[in-house]
């Protein structure tokens, strides 16, 4: 019954403005806290300034304060905060891809002829809770009937997907370890970033460390010495060990948009959003493969349609690296490289910064941070720098990327959000 | 910097399908069973029929699975137990204002552009914890840096307004206990409301019981004698007794939306959802006046100018009775009756069902049930079933009802949606 027309939006929605806080542990910061930081960072940094008053809608991602902090309803709490009321202002959440809905939301809320000017955002408090806890609150977001009490949590469900990946396409432990090595190297360049270090650097801090103590000196020659070592780097769920797995962040991101039409008023580098997807997988205890998600290739495919565009159009890219398998399984889903190929093209360094395909160019989900439900958004945020030729030292190679493309993962590929954005 | 142009969705959009489940306590149940109650009455009772693939999105409306069960990402989740992947489903929550949201999220959606076939819905399963889990949840609704370490539980907030009414408008105990009666005399109308029973048969079979059991005979003339009797009707939060509050409750509800272009391909009496609007309110720690609800006034106020009509034209309301004092408030603030002139409507019957000003004649909140997530939703279908005439023993006594509003509130005030649909 419905009509067979090809979708598309009433209105084009352009971003005019990005805000970030700082990633990282803020013990004495609540959410509300942070959300402002990312808020202040963003009218600090508009073009042509903006009034709070002039923004018609609010949208924030959030995974669950509810179980973090204990705090419900949190999106008019985050408004009052900020002094925005009486605008609207509406939670989103789809575990830890809620931002990259609320951008979705946000973008139809302007296309719908509703509103001109809408704030999307996302945020997540996690570091009140002790490690364990956090994990519990994570394992919330998979199958609460078949897959929790079957003991699975993240780190166990990401690393089946590793050694289905490894039983397939003869991956191997230090593919997986050079994702994060690459990462850490873009997170050095990130002065946001919760990990604004290189791996080798780390290492190098280490062996100093031994020396100033007299303990005996690491026989580490490179990072991949140091990363293979089980103390240095302990196993979490094998094949992942820690520094596979994106950290445990407090963190706040938000973005203005505005329809295309009056984007001129506010900056004359506005960033068009010209494909966003978005799909539901089954959860992996049903999942029909496991080398591969399924919602992200239905949602990149309805972003490509959208957009017009190929993958190898694409200049720069953020995938949802919350482990280093994860954004290799991306790679491959998204039409970067063929099924089997993101290992290698991880271990020849085309996913780095000078390579042919940059990917997670902000330092990732790994070494960026990953407050969940703000890691949508932040994604965007690194697109959003990369196109306007303002991202600093980690700024592309070729200084004038036009098409970028993120990729946001909730759960076990429960929700898939793909967005692709040009600059114009 | 915004264009002042009048706000006007791009293209109009038409409910042509609802479902409920039973509202209740029904412990076997989870969340996912709750709404495939739902989506199963829907589906069975559309005029034309639905495939589920036909349907292209989805919202769901949900305070708080995450504290009540345990389990986050809870679109995704009942997507699947539904057999709706890959649809995309995005979780809404704007605590008891969820499922009001979701609606909004599914008219801007197909308004957008970007789809035609949406389904909102809304679902909460409370019964899980003991009555004070409930009560901790619900609070977490509120301020949890101001009024929750304040001792604030819900029936305590709503009691301060209550008070505040009185103290200003003269408003009795009486006139709050008559809204409870007339809800529960709908309420009796209405198979599947929780309390599908009036106020005096509930009397009655506490006097019979006594008499069965040879027990003292209570001196009750009429339903007034046994709402104000301390051991019937305990007082929760001065001056709200237990009859003054909303029941604890798990239930469903959803909608079917889609373009108003093609609504004749699935029914030939659609309803056009004509005005929508959503505000923020502050807190009630620092709310200007305790005696209304800033955001009903701003959301009612867009609703309207959007709709182009006034409140006097509105033939049927379902507005959000948390507690007895809530509906007098609404009433007001919606425009219905000046400031403090509520309570006397209520005392004069005017809300009943054969009143001029008929309010919740689905048995509201009160008596049909409030499972906080899906009473945004289970509203709207009140609405969709008296405007289609199909509403059975509590058919508006006018036959022909053609505009119908929606009201819901989310914490105490901080969330308020007003919608307002049209019979062809």
């Amino acid at each position: 019954m419905t009509s067979p027309r090809k979708k598309q939006l009433g209105r084009s929605v352009s971003i005019v403005g990005a805000g970030m806080s700082n990633f990282g542990a803020y013990k004495e910061k609540t959410n509300r806290d942070i959300f402002v930081d990312a808020f202040m960072d963003m009218t600090e940094h508009m073009d042509n300034g903006i009034d709070i008053s002039d923004i018609e809608a609010g949208y924030l991602g959030n995974y669950s304060a509810d179980l973090f902090e204990g705090q419900g309803h949190t999106a008019p709490i985050v408004a009052d905060w900020l002094g925005m009321t009486p605008t609207p202002i509406t939670r989103i959440e789809n575990a830890c891809a809620s931002s990259g809905s609320a951008l979705r939301e946000g973008v139809m809320a302007i296309a719908s002829g509703l509103y001109d000017v809408v704030l999307v955002g996302g945020v997540e408090k996690m570091t009140d809770l002790p490690t364990e806890g956090v994990t519990d609150v994570l394992a919330s977001a998979a199958d609460g009937l078949y897959e929790v009490p079957a003991g699975f949590t993240f780190p166990g469900i990401y690393g089946a997907l590793a050694q289905a990946h490894m039983e397939r396409y003869e991956t191997n432990l230090d593919h997986l370890l050079k994702v994060g090595i690459k990462n850490h190297n873009n997170g050095a360049l990130n002065p946001k970033a919760q990990f604004n270090t290189t791996i080798k650097s780390l290492m190098e801090r280490r062996i100093m460390r031994a020396k100033d103590r007299g303990e005996a000196i690491p026989a580490w020659s490179n990072e991949l010495d140091f990363l293979n070592d089980d103390k240095a780097n302990p196993w979490i769920a094998w094949p992942l060990r820690l520094y596979d797995c994106a950290p445990i962040t407090d963190g706040g991101a938000c973005l203005l948009l505005v329809a295309s039409e009056i984007a001129d008023g506010f900056t004359s580098k506005p960033i068009e959003i010209v494909g966003t997807g978005q799909a539901t997988g089954r959860p992996l205890h049903s999942a029909e493969e496991l080398t591969s998600l399924s919602a992200t290739k239905y949602a990149a495919s309805q972003a490509y349609d959208m957009a017009g565009v190929s993958p190898s159009q694409i200049d720069v890219v953020e995938v949802h690296d919350c482990f280093t398998i994860a954004e290799i399984v991306a790679s491959e889903d998204l039409g970067f490289f063929e099924p089997g190929e993101g290992p290698r093209a991880a271990d020849e360094g085309r996913t780095a910064l000078s390579g042919d395909r940059p990917i997670n160019t902000s330092g990732g989900l790994k070494a960026k941070g990953h407050p969940v439900g703000a890691s949508g958004v932040a994604q965007v945020i690194e697109i959003y720098h990369q196109l306007r030729g303002e991202a600093g030292a980690r700024q592309l190679p070729n200084k004038s990327p036009e098409l970028g493309l993120t990729h946001n993962v909730g759960g076990t590929g429960g929700t898939c959000v793909v967005n692709i954005f040009r600059r114009n």
